[in-house]
């Protein structure tokens, strides 16, 4: 799958395929500026909570690049304000706060002994989030893709594959392994409406690893749990609180009540960059509203009524009880989870 | 809401809103043959498991009157002909072929003494049908708006409003005098991918009958359970067993596994026509598998990569634990259904 990228640094700008024309045109996008950038997460060119972590460490990198002073103080409350922009682009995935402050700790650390290595320095830390979430994303890969026999069927909702990362996937990594090693049979892909990440992009990405599927509408899913066509759910996650309840986009929490019901474990592999352990339980966890004109809309088209009123809660949150196990670069971390998050999860990196 | 109708007889000619246009345009569609009107079932101008059963009822009225013969066995066997076309459109629904079976047992009397009379009978007994269906849903109204208090938030799936039977409504119906006796708050409308029934119809009809409502997507109604911010759910019913099983519009299911989760009450209302007690359970309903490109399709989109698998179950099951209450013309019927379906449901009517 070396045939697309979905962000890169390269020639002093950061270069991302523009997610909102997939799957029907591949087209790059290249940002010179951390507005840019921010643009670029709020429109959602770039999505996928790892995605979006390592856009801002890459327009943190811009920003400090296009600061001229010389003067630590000023460097550090600028780039402190373009934290600030970035991290309020998207209130639901916690990695963007997380890779702001991961570049502000060492801007803070290092600005006062030179303005020039600090500069040089938000750089080397923006490559290093995406290199260490590529091979967070094949550790968890390797790890998870031992929870599945030979002839499984697994079903996943949006899209936590290459595109929602830096490479490989979390969720669809953790398929794309197993499917290496054999264990595949097919993957029920959910269209996940409104923004259909599941049918423009997992289907996408899986058509083009090779890995058998079938699309479904969202209000599938319980049906072929209830048939037993499905042996596993496996997701990704935009925050995980410290008790392992864990946001991810609308309509997982509906996937993860029916895979209980019907006694189908329900996986959520995320690195730990994606754990929020200042926030107790999934209740303190914001929910983003988007417009919800998109759910008046699809494919582009109006559906509905003109002026019928709608509502778009872009995430929710399932409550721990329902999740099996989480996939992470340090293991499969299993409940109670407030017991094995606090063991394995570094505190505040 | 005067200003549509979903069917009617008029000038030796049965008349529909074709509800593929729906809601951008209101335009109506005349069959002055059986085969016209099974070509509108087929390629949904009218859907609603009510709708259907009404328009076979005058689609055998046409048949009737096209057939030129004298002789009762011609008559008949030509009449059986026709009834089995129709009820080969679609095989979820019951209300279909139990009004083809109405017709057919009238013919099958009446024949032999004298084909011109039972030509009339048959348009007689469609009307009838026509006639009755609204009765029953005037009723189940009045009934099912007592199972509401005050400032109650209802959630439907599908459409079960006056396009999906001859007019008012099923369980769009009982939400209807619900509201007109104060007692809705606002009703959270499923889109119902994929064929969007819920955002393209039940928002047009809640919209006209000045109803407040949301529209959501399908995968939103979890979330919203999960919130406390639905008091019941109300659906229709495509063929409902003898012990309750209920197989309705896809996502149903899922609707009421949430549902049962939250601790929300899941209804169903429909008329004594979608009660199969030939059926033990659910098991035995056929699922309509309908083209699985419309999963690849929105708003008359392709939203997939082209060559994208599929599947569309059209219907699912929803086993008879998970529903609170089934609303009939007979009054509420509750748990255990195979004993208050058995006491109240005729047989083979």
């Amino acid at each position: 799958m070396s045939d697309f990228f979905t962000i890169r640094w390269s020639d002093s700008s950061v270069a991302m395929i523009d997610q909102r024309l997939l799957p029907h045109r591949e087209a790059y996008r290249r940002y010179k500026s951390c507005e840019g950038v921010a643009g670029a997460i709020r429109s959602m060119v770039i999505r996928g909570a790892p995605a979006i972590g390592i856009a801002a460490g890459f327009g943190m990198a811009l920003e400090a690049r296009s600061i001229r002073t010389r003067d630590a103080g000023e460097f550090v409350d600028r780039m402190r304000a373009a934290g600030d922009m970035l991290v309020a682009t998207r209130p639901t995935a916690i990695n963007l706060a997380w890779a702001v402050r991961r570049v502000m700790a060492l801007v803070e650390k290092h600005a006062p002994s030179g303005v020039d290595a600090a500069r040089r320095l938000v750089l080397r830390e923006a490559r290093r989030i995406m290199r260490e979430d590529e091979v967070a994303n094949r550790r968890m890969g390797r790890r998870g893709a031992l929870l599945f026999s030979k002839g499984s069927s697994v079903l996943t909702h949006c899209n936590a594959g290459a595109l929602a990362v830096g490479a490989y996937g979390t969720a669809i990594g953790v398929i794309r392994a197993a499917h290496e090693a054999g264990r595949i049979k097919c993957v029920f892909v959910d269209e996940t409406r409104p923004y259909l990440q599941g049918a423009r992009l997992t289907a996408w990405e899986l058509k083009k690893l090779g890995i058998p599927h079938f699309l479904i509408t969202d209000s599938m899913a319980g049906h072929f749990m209830q048939r037993g066509e499905v042996d596993a759910v496996m997701t990704g996650a935009d925050r995980i609180a410290a008790n392992g309840d864990t946001a991810n986009k609308i309509g997982t929490y509906s996937v993860a009540v029916l895979a209980k019901e019907n006694r189908v474990p329900f996986f959520v592999a995320a690195p730990a960059s994606t754990f929020d352990l200042s926030v107790p339980s999934g209740e303190s966890i914001p929910v983003e509203e988007r417009d919800p004109d998109e759910v008046c809309c699809a494919g582009g088209r109006r559906i509905a009524p003109h002026g019928t009123p709608a509502r778009y809660p872009a995430f929710d949150v399932t409550p721990a009880r329902y999740i099996a196990g989480i996939i992470t670069e340090f293991g499969v971390l299993r409940p109670p989870f407030g017991v094995s998050i606090a063991r394995v999860i570094p505190r505040q990196r």
